[in-house]
């Protein structure tokens, strides 16, 4: 799916000092790449809604600095860009804002050495181990103009199954998207044929086969409409990535570039987009507690008579 | 303004085996007492919408976990109980949810290891530092009922003028409050004395001094309507906290607490709340980055006529 995103960059420091300011500099180059795209001023953004990995968001703070449009900071873990579309969508369609910005990042290295151990130490990973995506996205909502159409959101509940290992993420987040992809069939009254693709955020390999597991265990049959951006975004016979993508940014790329296409295309003309977080910290982890999960249910339309 | 909290409690674990879990169980105890209060069943409560300072806002998620609640995590720093209102007004006027409950905490002790030092380390403290307030607030947000109605409220945009003191954070986050507070007054055409208060959330002694004096320089007088719930929330003569209160829990148990019931008994009429947060993390200050600030504003009055 690479021709599909709009910058791909071979410095990991994106030309800043450190990680943490090249994860800021991915999203500046996402923002100024969409107001480039959209051919619209920074002024003609009334809010963006954004969130990351990094601690306190910094991310996110430090991109918009002194930029003069309103921030809402937002945490769902890598379900954030879900979160994000879904504030947006609620802010433009209430009337609160004429255009908004849903953004989000994450960065490998910076990632690695806030969750896990520094990159220098070079630690095994282990066999369920996920590959944080260095990526940024951004998505313009508006009341008005072309494009993809978002027709409805279902906002996930915390939920914690008693999963431990931290380093088993997919396994941890599959029954929070199991539980909203089920409210968002009954709230909605759809079922999975209503939609050309489900699409989790990051569950991964394993956790997508968790996914399926449990849902079939419901009476859902999802195979044949179950896709995962964590199995998407990276080519998981040829790089080596374990059991493949994860982090806000993983979602955030493959909605913005790959999905996105499709419909604007017309190859799809529904998806349910799923974004899946899971809501640990070190300190969470270090004190034996487990890794509640969160799922955000975006569904979008190709718009226009269906 | 002890009277005006509903509990009091005399152990910093909350009965939890760490902080971290006693900042969880003081959001419970916030949102056990709301639904008590409320005589409302949790199946009332369309979204939480909360957030906390703790590393990927575990205070917020860990409390909810397997409630069945929807829950949108949020990241404002200190701002966060003026965000999380603004995002419930916003979905509860747009018709997206019957009764959201905006909530937030933060807690001395857990804050101190996070940000600063280990307490049992014995650090001194500056004299511009402020205190963490420990200490939890919820209120709920509903299209119908009494009480004090949210009238208006402006999102603020991430305010940095280089400060790099991570000690010192009332005067990083002045400029914000002055950008928004002057913002809304001119989006929304009122003045200073339309107000009986404006109240910033954590600016402490010498933050509100650096607003009072940002805002005369721009010919704004603020002296006689300015309040802050960091000046407020101690006794800054007998309790040893420096510069004054801080954290999202400062805001929220004086808002939730001192504030609505000014307003609940007619001594004041409208109030523009102005949660104001520093948009920092160790990280950022290990790498010598400024202090970016914000500041989200919403105006509260006592509903009816006025």
């Amino acid at each position: 799916m690479a021709p599909s995103f709009d910058i791909a960059f071979p410095d990991s420091h994106f030309g800043q000092p450190t990680w943490e300011q090249g994860e800021k500099r991915l999203q500046q180059l996402a923002l100024e790449t969409l107001i480039g795209k959209a051919g619209i001023g920074p002024d003609q953004i009334d809010t963006v809604c954004s969130g990351d990995l990094l601690n306190q968001c910094i991310g996110s703070s430090f991109s918009l600095r002194n930029m003069g449009i309103p921030h809402l900071g937002l945490y769902g873990a890598c379900s954030t860009m879900a979160q994000s579309l879904l504030t947006c969508a609620m802010m433009v369609d209430g009337g609160y804002a004429k255009q908004a910005v849903a953004m989000t990042s994450s960065h490998f290295a910076s990632s690695e050495r806030q969750y896990r151990f520094p990159l220098g130490y070079g630690g095994q990973r282990t066999p369920t181990a996920q590959w944080t995506v260095t990526g940024a996205g951004a998505a313009l909502i508006g009341a008005t103009g072309e494009g993809p159409v978002i027709e409805s959101c279902t906002i996930g509940t915390v939920t914690d199954l008693g999963i431990k290992d931290a380093n088993n993420m997919g396994a941890a987040m599959a029954p929070a998207a199991l539980s909203t992809i089920m409210a968002h069939m009954e709230d909605l009254s759809v079922a999975p044929g209503d939609f050309d693709r489900i699409i989790t955020g990051d569950l991964g390999k394993l956790g997508k086969e968790a996914l399926l597991a449990l849902a079939s265990a419901e009476g859902l049959e999802l195979e044949e409409k179950l896709d995962d951006c964590g199995t998407m975004v990276f080519d998981l016979q040829t790089q080596d990535v374990h059991s493949g993508g994860s982090g806000c940014g993983c979602s955030a790329i493959t909605l913005c570039g790959h999905l996105l296409e499709q419909i604007k295309t017309k190859k799809w003309s529904r998806i349910l987009f799923c974004g899946t977080g899971a809501l640990l910290s070190p300190t969470s982890t270090q004190q034996g507690l487990p890794v509640p999960g969160i799922c955000h249910a975006v569904s979008i339309t190709a718009g226009g008579d269906r």
